[in-house]
């Protein structure tokens, strides 16, 4: 029978997951900064933490999924590696730096605490299935450890290796050639506008084509649309994985143009107050670049 | 039963479409700068012609198939229009500039020759299985008089409307799509490399998952094999595209930075002596760049 | 005694330097697509001519001074040529392509013309004083006969060899050094002005520092004005420039990223209407990006 | 008479600048991670400190003169701060962060210490000549109990206002112009020897002409010579400072394409083994990419 674990971070992705878990029977003790947003787990028999530490006992296992490093930081403290002592596993599955991650393992072994990588790739709906893929990472025991949660959450694991990094090395990196797919998008939708063709027709016509496949689809049809009200996945999030990208990028002397490029699109979006939008709000660039307005 | 047709430019591509044609029915008067890759085409019943314009009969149809802008105006020159004269067609399918296509349609037009455009999307392999995607656009009328042609080569045909050039955009359009997406796999690649992670485990994962789409596995294995000598598409042939990218954008004061990124690479990989490889060598940049050899 | 010589293009530079000659001795057949731009001349005593060629005399001299490389090629034609014929010598003052010298210089040669290419720096003021910076290239003798004309126009003559599109390479590439300048001062401005501090402050310690030489003084104080309005040299016409310097990068295989960042930031001014502005206007784009209204 | 103060950071500047200090009759305690670059200064009177902590006194001045934001962080602690106690003053001359003054500044003010920032613009030889451009921001007090030392180290004073932070954003500002213009020139001389002619003939028609100012020259002749052992200012320093103006530029949300390509420039000459060399080497990177070496 699965045991109790923690669980951190009731956001988008986390409520989703959460409650993926307690449906398999696991049981939950659950953190979020603003409570609020744990009651319906709460009622579905999950245990109401009021600290971080909270969630943790002795040996056992919490799983966060925050928003940033910034607010990992804030959960994985002392105290927190403490209540999990000796024995203890911190699944971490937010999309946060390399860096934290090899900082936090460090921290967590001083307490005996191991530390297991699992940023996820999928939106709120895959969150909601349990079809996201999971990118592992960290000492071959804490994934071992980590694999009846994952495969609750995930409709495929992906291991790189036991540098406890590799799996947010890859998460900012398929980011990136998600949002590089966005900007080629957009640079073409503005060219084709300004020589005459709509770029539904455009758009439609490649994606049925050559980039026939989900992600292409999707960022297609918000383009074609130009509907960032619609947030699926935020502008100032978007700018914030570049931002690691880029800083990931940098530390490791691999510069990366599109990065680059990215990064400056997504600080206009924010400079002109448009950072809350849905981050194909990038698009904006290509087409105010041109004259137009979408 | 099918006319007897005109065919120019029997390259990687044309000697396929021919074929094609030749097997459907099609009568076919051909053309090539280097008469010797005819051979094979005149033992299965095409006729050999001395000049482009030996290609045409009165009123009749010509496909031109040919390598580059310079190459389609070295072919459709006054002799040529005036040997298919009043109610002939010439159906254009070569990757050129749109302001190209204007200026012959307007040079056939006061011969009483109509022009259809249709470039393709689809590598030899394509070609040879009729599975071409064709752009069309020009005139209704021409269009429809090329159908039964392009429904030979191609496994479907969409429709950009009546401006001659608009097809030829929305080609280097997509073509700029494919070279963007190569390019953002090679930054990538640089970078998880450097962070010591291979860039195989990497994009096999993310060709697996969210770029699961034919474009995308197959540039990552030519990426993750680093093996340029084995030429799908040139690098200087792609540069010609990018180039032709960037100047349609420019008149149409649409700017594209990753096009310019684009043809800055190019230009480097040719500047460096391997113009003469595959596409996807312009890689090489982003891993330079990082201090890699691949 | 000065002889008498052809002058075609009145504009803000020509015009001036057309007077500078006639103040000198030179007598002058002036030719200008809009002749009303010659009265102040002719009352000076030149001779209006009708068409490019009726400046000329058969062995004589015709400096041209017009706005781009198609104005060249429309005054520059076979009867142009004819007249000015064996031992004629036609010196290109414009900002034209290297590749237009080339192609002009050839076709003169057909009629026993020679040709000397002088591009020059200096704005209005500085022709007006006959204190224009010269880049002279072609052959010796061409150059050696054009100097006495050089003299009177600038106040230093720079021979760049006897390759006749030296002098238009040197002149494309030093424009392009003031217009990154410019670039550079504007993404200063905006980072610091979001960081709180006036650009003015910023831009007048570092030109009365560091950056203390007229070209940067003159665009700082343009920036600090922000007073696009005052047209020294117009937007469209800098784009030109940075067109051409794209292109002979290109052709000669040598990638140059901030040419590429300056076209774009060309191409978003006219596409925003903002062309027949001063060149400056291009900070425009650092501004906007940055959520700033100058 | 002047007072006794404490110096820590005895590198190429520092050197000189605390020997400026002594030979105008201040008194000084001065601390260098390696002390035995403090053997001359002590020879002329100077005492040598243990700790950074030791080269204060209660209520006394120090100025520091080190590397980086992480080497000023590690002298600027609680028992430094604790040292100069009520009344204190720091003086902090390096090009750091501006973020790292406020964080430090609020820091000292809990020991009742005050924060003058004052970074300088001029090489080594201006150092040594008490020439340095010296940018003041900070507090209005502490501005000027800096002035009676500032005097003796520079030529001039530029106050950027109160906010602690300011001097350091122009600071950073200032280096950018200055390697913006290397790049620019390095872009300039690849085109031109591209296009068979010499950098060194073009760079000094310009520095002789429109760019003849100090900045220009002194590049001008290290591009054009290609000595980048000679180090005045080393090329992973530069980087430093790019990627701090590009951090600075990011939180203010202000893009500056400019940085992003010379952060990416001095990333390649680090990854390539070249970061040891002149700040100057970046101009390796538009070389190579013409498929030019240097």
């Amino acid at each position: 029978m699965p045991e109790t674990i923690g669980f951190i971070g009731l956001g988008n992705m986390g409520t989703h997951m959460a409650a993926n878990l307690l449906a398999t029977g696991f049981g939950l003790r659950v953190y979020n900064r603003t409570p609020e947003r744990a009651r319906e787990l709460v009622e579905k028999g999950a245990v109401l933490a009021k600290t971080p530490a909270e969630t943790a006992t002795k040996g056992g296992i919490v799983v966060t999924m925050v928003v940033d490093d910034r607010a990992l930081e804030a959960v994985a403290t002392d105290d927190f590696a403490r209540a999990l002592g000796q024995g203890g596993l911190h699944i971490s599955m937010s999309t946060v730096s390399p860096r934290t991650s090899e900082k936090l393992a460090a921290h967590h072994a001083r307490f005996g605490v191991s530390f297991a990588t699992g940023p996820v790739f999928g939106r709120p709906e895959a969150a909601a299935a349990g079809k996201l893929w999971i990118c592992a990472s960290g000492a071959q025991a804490a994934k071992e450890r980590a694999k009846p949660i994952w495969n609750v959450l995930g409709q495929g694991i992906f291991d790189f290796g036991e540098a406890v990094g590799a799996a947010n090395v890859v998460k900012l990196g398929g980011n990136f050639l998600l949002t590089a797919a966005i900007e080629a998008m957009a640079e073409l939708s503005a060219m084709v506008e300004k020589n005459g063709i709509p770029r539904k027709v455009v758009l439609d016509f490649l994606t049925k084509t050559l980039f026939n496949c989900p992600i292409y689809n999707l960022y297609a049809s918000r383009l074609i649309a130009a509907d960032f009200e619609k947030v699926g996945f935020a502008a100032r999030v978007a700018y914030k994985d570049m931002n690691l990208a880029q800083q990931t990028a940098a530390q490791a002397q691999a510069p990366m143009p599109i990065v680059d490029l990215l990064c400056d699109r997504y600080l206009t979006a924010m400079a002109q107050g448009r950072g809350d939008l849905d981050a194909t709000v990038l698009a904006e660039g290509a087409a105010r670049d041109a004259g137009l307005k979408w």
